[in-house]
């Protein structure tokens, strides 16, 4: 759907692995730093170090997608962002639409860096009629039964589920019904969904989990 | 610092690759709904299949950590439940501070999954005083003066950073001095800590970019 967006595609972008992709994201964060910190220009062992890899893994990573990169140069910063945003589609905008709009909803709809990185969060679908037909932070709330003709009207194509583990499965199949391809869940457990929509699942226990190995494994380095 | 939980421990932990360590929490809660769905045991193929890993991944995952597993049974859910958590350092309460009552930190104090995972939020601190004295879902909120006696009296261990980007290095930094040994970061900014403190930072805009990667090259597949 979206490949004329790239010049030169060295590897299908399936065959890349996920965590390569997820470190693009890493990657491209750091850049934009740097670039807002004024440095036109930098090197893998620079970027690499920034994040805690190596300027060999930062190489090999980059090298799915293209060359990169200058002898003598190193990556502008710039392009390098442009390139990345362009691997990741976040080289244009994307239209949202969140489902649920409590504590989860509403701390999603202020979140400063989904706007920054290409997010427009467009409108939110709520059950409770006594927060549908107001707007947080200027994204009118309709009731969910609207999610149809919101997908359609405002060509929305990605779902953020931030509603309770015991009605997620049901928020995602409203999402799907409305026509949205790619869906964010929020909610601690894991949904079926058609093989058709791509999904993501943000665990946060999860990032907590990962905390506490690195902590509990301290100890045991010098 | 907790060594002395694990019995086995063929690999150093921080030898492990992160990658591997964070699919130990998919494999967790996979196999926590699996035990939750009433089966006791399980294979590498199925948990993989669940998680769209293959079951050789799943093994050489596991073989960090010890031997798992019997020929002709598979897993036990129950028992490579508690390996996992032990592996983790998830098998006791940890004490989890937040910093920021804001639509995140309330979003934070009212998610389900952290408890569920061993973690106990035991209070939480803002600057804004129309907030403090108060309890949010139970949770007490001071204020941020108070931080430094809530983590020495409570005997907290992690801290939650949930305030906007701008004030997110202070916070951090507050957490530091309280004597915290690990803390998550929401806001979308690189933190600047001691080396002996760990951190895990969640962007949720990059989760959103993986999304986006995911259903941009969706059209190129057959």
């Amino acid at each position: 759907m979206s490949n004329s967006r790239r010049k030169s595609e060295p590897v299908d972008p399936k065959e890349v692995p996920k965590a390569v992709v997820s470190r693009l994201s890493l990657y491209l964060r750091e850049l934009q730093h740097l670039l807002a910190a004024g440095h036109a220009t930098t090197s893998s062992g620079r970027l690499g170090r920034q994040l805690g890899f190596t300027d060999a893994q930062v190489r090999r990573d980059l090298a799915y997608f293209g060359h990169f990169g200058q002898p003598g140069v190193g990556y502008r910063c710039g392009e390098l962002i442009a390139a990345i945003r362009s691997i990741l589609g976040t080289d244009r905008r994307w239209r949202v639409v969140i489902v649920g709009v409590g504590n989860l909803g509403r701390a999603l709809i202020g979140y400063k860096g989904f706007g920054s990185q290409g997010f427009n969060i467009v409108a939110a679908v709520d059950v409770d009629p006594s927060i549908t037909g107001r707007e947080v932070e200027g994204v009118p709330v309709y009731p969910l039964d609207q999610l149809d003709s919101i997908v359609r009207e405002q060509g929305v194509e990605l779902g953020l589920v931030a509603v309770p583990a015991a009605t997620a499965q049901k928020a995602a199949d409203s999402l799907v019904t409305a026509g949205v391809t790619g869906i964010l869940n929020f909610a601690p457990v894991t949904l079926n969904l058609p093989d058709d929509v791509s999904h993501v699942g943000v665990d946060l226990a999860t990032e907590l989990e990962q905390l506490c190995f690195s902590v509990a494994n301290r100890g045991s380095q010098p």
